[in-house]
């Protein structure tokens, strides 16, 4: 279909010319520095840009200044000259200044070309926001990541949280763009949810209770309720009125008269409905045999934040076929590492007529997708992380991009461990078969045994969860692990049960009540389907791209027990 | 950049063979029927294909069946043919069942051909997932929405909310696609928030008080609470204790002696300690000074489920300069309407050096791409929607795609209103200057008066929010709502004041504490910016989309007061 307002997301590519900011009133850097030639094609054109000054020094005595600005298009500055005759250089030169200038781009001197290939030369400052160096909680000097997670509103001004922040924009999009482009539907699944689907976990509990019965109580204590004697004279009350009319009924008194004395029977038993009302009334949250009544909360049950999207979404793949999740997702741990947040990101596929192999083969491929996307639109913030953070960053997204995954039976993993132990190797955690694998385990596997990504498929029964598909052999279910070199663990997924006599005697195995996985159980019930399906942790992916060292640093705002600014 | 691995979206099309699902044993019936020649250049390939049965029969004196096989990833069904001899036909017929099969396609008799333009005759039943249909939920007769919402984990499996589910996936990845083709940058802005942003608005608790308080409830019943005594005996002990090492030493006792004295001393001072632990141990949620004590909730203080994205994704546009979020957002209103929603999805960008003309223009380009988008992707799920629900939903589609939006201040929408009033147009609420517009103003506007979108703005000050800019006549705000026909209201936005001394003064104005926004402050404190920004509400741009009248059917898990499944 021809389509002349939407030009393609690929037909975006840098012609000669300069093109505006569709929304904004400038140029966007990242348009100027960006292109093949660094931007001096474009010598001689005039632009508007904006951004914030990373740094800028004074020059020739104050007749000049050279400002490196940037507005988050891109990790690179574009360098301007400012005259004085243009602006007062002392407002416009301090870090996190914001400026919106008007000027020419030209060559700068020859001597100089081999560190920006254009400048500007500023005619016009059309705005400032101003800094007062002195009070702004930013200033140049070095600042740990530690440090600027107590300025989660300022930190995305530095250079290190703003190559994160447009990494994960970019593993974003290629999330969506992986999945789509294999015929997935992207659905939303719940984030308050009323399942608590591991039967464990930590989960924080949503609710209005404690709100309404903070309103109650204030309420009550400008009001007090009333006493029991107040409800007793009011009954009285009623059945005196109740008496007259009735007397004045068997009486045969006047219409009028027997009128105004039903009115004020009515009254009188309003009254009385009020006070019975507001005597229930009762400080804190409402209680029914001895437990919170939450029939009385919001959704009329108890009810949580999500910890994965997983079970939900399979009422989907069972209809709809292959389908994913992308949301954020919940643990309530009191854990205080770096790699665990009470707030996170989850990318869950699930795929209907799919088996375990099927599984790990979609998963392998969206990683090396992941990689090979960043190392075609995220290089120059790749190269920062590499000379920043992690020198290996860049051959590490290579590697995995261009490398076939390992695929490792659990069985066989163990014999490798204890062939590590036989020869010297020391674990902490003991290597038997029967054990989750240990972070270091998977470590050994992915970083030390093979230096590449492995999969890790077919684990014992015992330490999986109830819908994992279980194995001919008995003891063991399809369930399987991408393991990678910095992070170990970043995929777990499974084939899923699909036969329903299996995972209803699995559900009771594991202690859990049928009535909750009722609906789960369904899918089973009718029209069961073969499916698999997994789950990224979408910031481990980011700390395995970045090389980052703590999960807080690659959430734009992280919440931790203690800690859930803004 | 060169890009050689990551194939566009866009060059997805449809080639002479057929493509097997990339991570799943069969193809997608898709790619077998919306091809231009509706899959008739296929017959004589042999595929696999998995799907539910919509509707099966006999035929042929139970010779062999028809049976119409959907497996969500297009609305058309596959018809396949199975004989007797492959298969029980009384396993493979009935709705629902999940049929896993291998077939060769061919092309039906002639007379038939206007019907559909290949078929599969199933050479092998590979996977049967059955049905009873005196069971199952859903059977063939027409079903209503409503009754639908009591089955949400098997309602995907109808044609209307897989239709739907269509939608609502292409809508998402646009919207992506819109806002990564002008360069702005996803940020995942925070669910959990400390921030009560519009310093209104009822707002859902995040907590473990609650659960805490009962784990320490029956830990109490099952190991009741030292009493006072106990806890002043054990002080005695460990005074007493502590008098015989004093007595001890100053007798110069033997070290030995000393020693013990000293352990059991020390063995007396845990006693208590753990006594006085427990001992403070109350039931109920902990309360200081009267009230809630926060400080030992999860997150160290008061946290709730957000209501906007906005105050935080500000933070990032105010250094990356253009940006969007897209993500849920909660309401703890007791709204039983067709149109609230206690979660659901919004989308919205905030852009640096943008005003409000930036803003509108924004809001239009991407509203036209979406309906563009849904034209050009989802044709045939939209005509289902025409057929079934809204006969005018494509045209509405077209016409908003084509349509420069009417931009109209409020104070001439005021006007206009009034004109109609005067001429003998009758509105539920009055018109005059300063009211808000209700749904039947905004109505009469985009439906009666212009037939087509408008962009109401410049609103009065006093029913704005206190972030919007105020205008050079103080009367009225820089605020926007794009109104569209058939759901009102489809986009409200606004520039943000970015002028310290004039924000201040404004939360100030409207009885707002200043502590809580002092981050928001410190934006405009340090390197302002000018910026506006929009939300969408997602679920809007649905109902708008497929003429659907219930916002819970265009939502995978609706979540109302007194319903939260799964």
């Amino acid at each position: 279909m021809a389509d002349t307002t939407v030009p393609s997301i690929n037909t975006l590519t840098l012609s000669d010319t300069i093109t505006q900011a569709e929304f904004s009133q400038r140029v966007l850097i990242q348009s100027i520095l960006t292109r093949p030639d660094h931007g001096a094609g474009l010598a001689g054109q005039t632009v508007k840009v904006g951004g914030w000054v990373k740094k800028g020094r004074e020059q020739g005595k104050g007749t000049f200044a050279f400002i490196e600005l940037n507005d988050g298009s891109c990790p690179a500055n574009l360098q301007l000259i400012i005259y004085a005759d243009v602006a007062v250089l002392g407002e416009v030169t301090a870090t996190g200044t914001c400026l919106h200038v008007e000027g020419v781009l030209h060559l700068p001197p020859e001597e100089k070309q081999g560190k920006q290939a254009i400048e500007l030369k500023v005619v016009k400052v059309l705005e400032i926001g101003r800094v007062d160096p002195l009070k702004y909680p930013l200033p140049k000097t070095r600042l740990t990541l530690e440090f600027l997670r107590d300025y989660v509103h300022l930190r995305p001004r530095t250079n290190t949280i703003a190559a994160i922040a447009r990494i994960r924009n970019a593993l974003a999009y290629a999330t969506h763009t992986f999945f789509q482009k294999y015929g997935f539907l992207y659905v939303h699944t719940p984030i308050i949810t009323t399942s608590d689907c591991e039967g464990a976990g930590e989960m924080f509990q949503v609710t209005t209770l404690i709100n309404e019965a903070e309103k109650i109580e204030k309420e009550l204590i400008k009001n007090p309720p009333p006493s029991l004697e107040d409800v007793e004279s009011a009954k009285s009350d009623v059945k005196a009125k109740g008496e007259i009319v009735a007397k004045l009924k068997s009486d045969k008194a006047g219409k009028p008269e027997i009128i105004a004395a039903v009115a004020e029977l009515t009254k009188a038993k309003e009254n009385l409905s009020k006070l019975e009302e507001r005597f229930k009334l009762k400080p804190g949250i409402p209680k029914k045999d001895g437990k919170v009544d939450y029939a009385q909360d919001f959704f009329a049950r108890q009810a949580f934040l999500t910890v994965s999207g997983q079970l939900q979404v399979e009422t989907f793949a069972c209809a709809l076929s292959s389908v994913y999740t992308f949301g954020p997702t919940f643990r309530a741990e009191h854990s205080h590492t770096s790699r665990h947040l009470a707030e996170f990101w989850m990318v869950e596929p699930e795929i209907a007529f799919a088996d375990i192999q099927d599984d790990m083969k979609c998963a392998e491929a969206y990683v090396r997708f992941l990689c090979q996307w960043l190392l075609d639109n995220c290089r120059d913030d790749m190269e920062f992380m590499v000379e920043k953070f992690d020198k290996n960053a860049i051959k590490r997204l290579q590697m995995v991009a261009s490398t076939n995954f390992m695929r490792l039976p659990y069985t066989d993993a163990i014999t490798i461990l204890e062939e590590a132990v036989s020869k010297g190797h020391k674990f902490e955690n003991k290597v038997e078969w029967g054990i989750d694998l240990a972070s270091e385990h998977e470590k050994y596997l992915t970083e030390v045994k093979y230096e590449s990504p492995v999969i890790v498929y077919n684990y014992p029964k015992g330490i999986k969860a109830f819908y994992m598909k279980v194995n001919p052999d008995k003891k063991t279910v399809a369930a399987m692990d991408v393991l990678v070199p910095k992070v170990g663990e970043l995929i777990g997924g499974s084939q899923r049960e699909e036969n329903y006599e299996v995972i209803k005697e699995r559900i009771l195995e594991m202690g859990l009540p049928l009535e909750p996985y009722e609906w789960y159980l369904d899918l089973r019930r009718y029209g069961t389907v073969k499916h698999s399906g997994f789950g990224l942790g979408f910031e481990r992916m980011i700390l395995f791209a970045t090389g980052i060292d703590n999960i807080r640093d690659v959430i734009p705002f992280p919440r931790f027990p203690g800690r859930a600014d803004l």
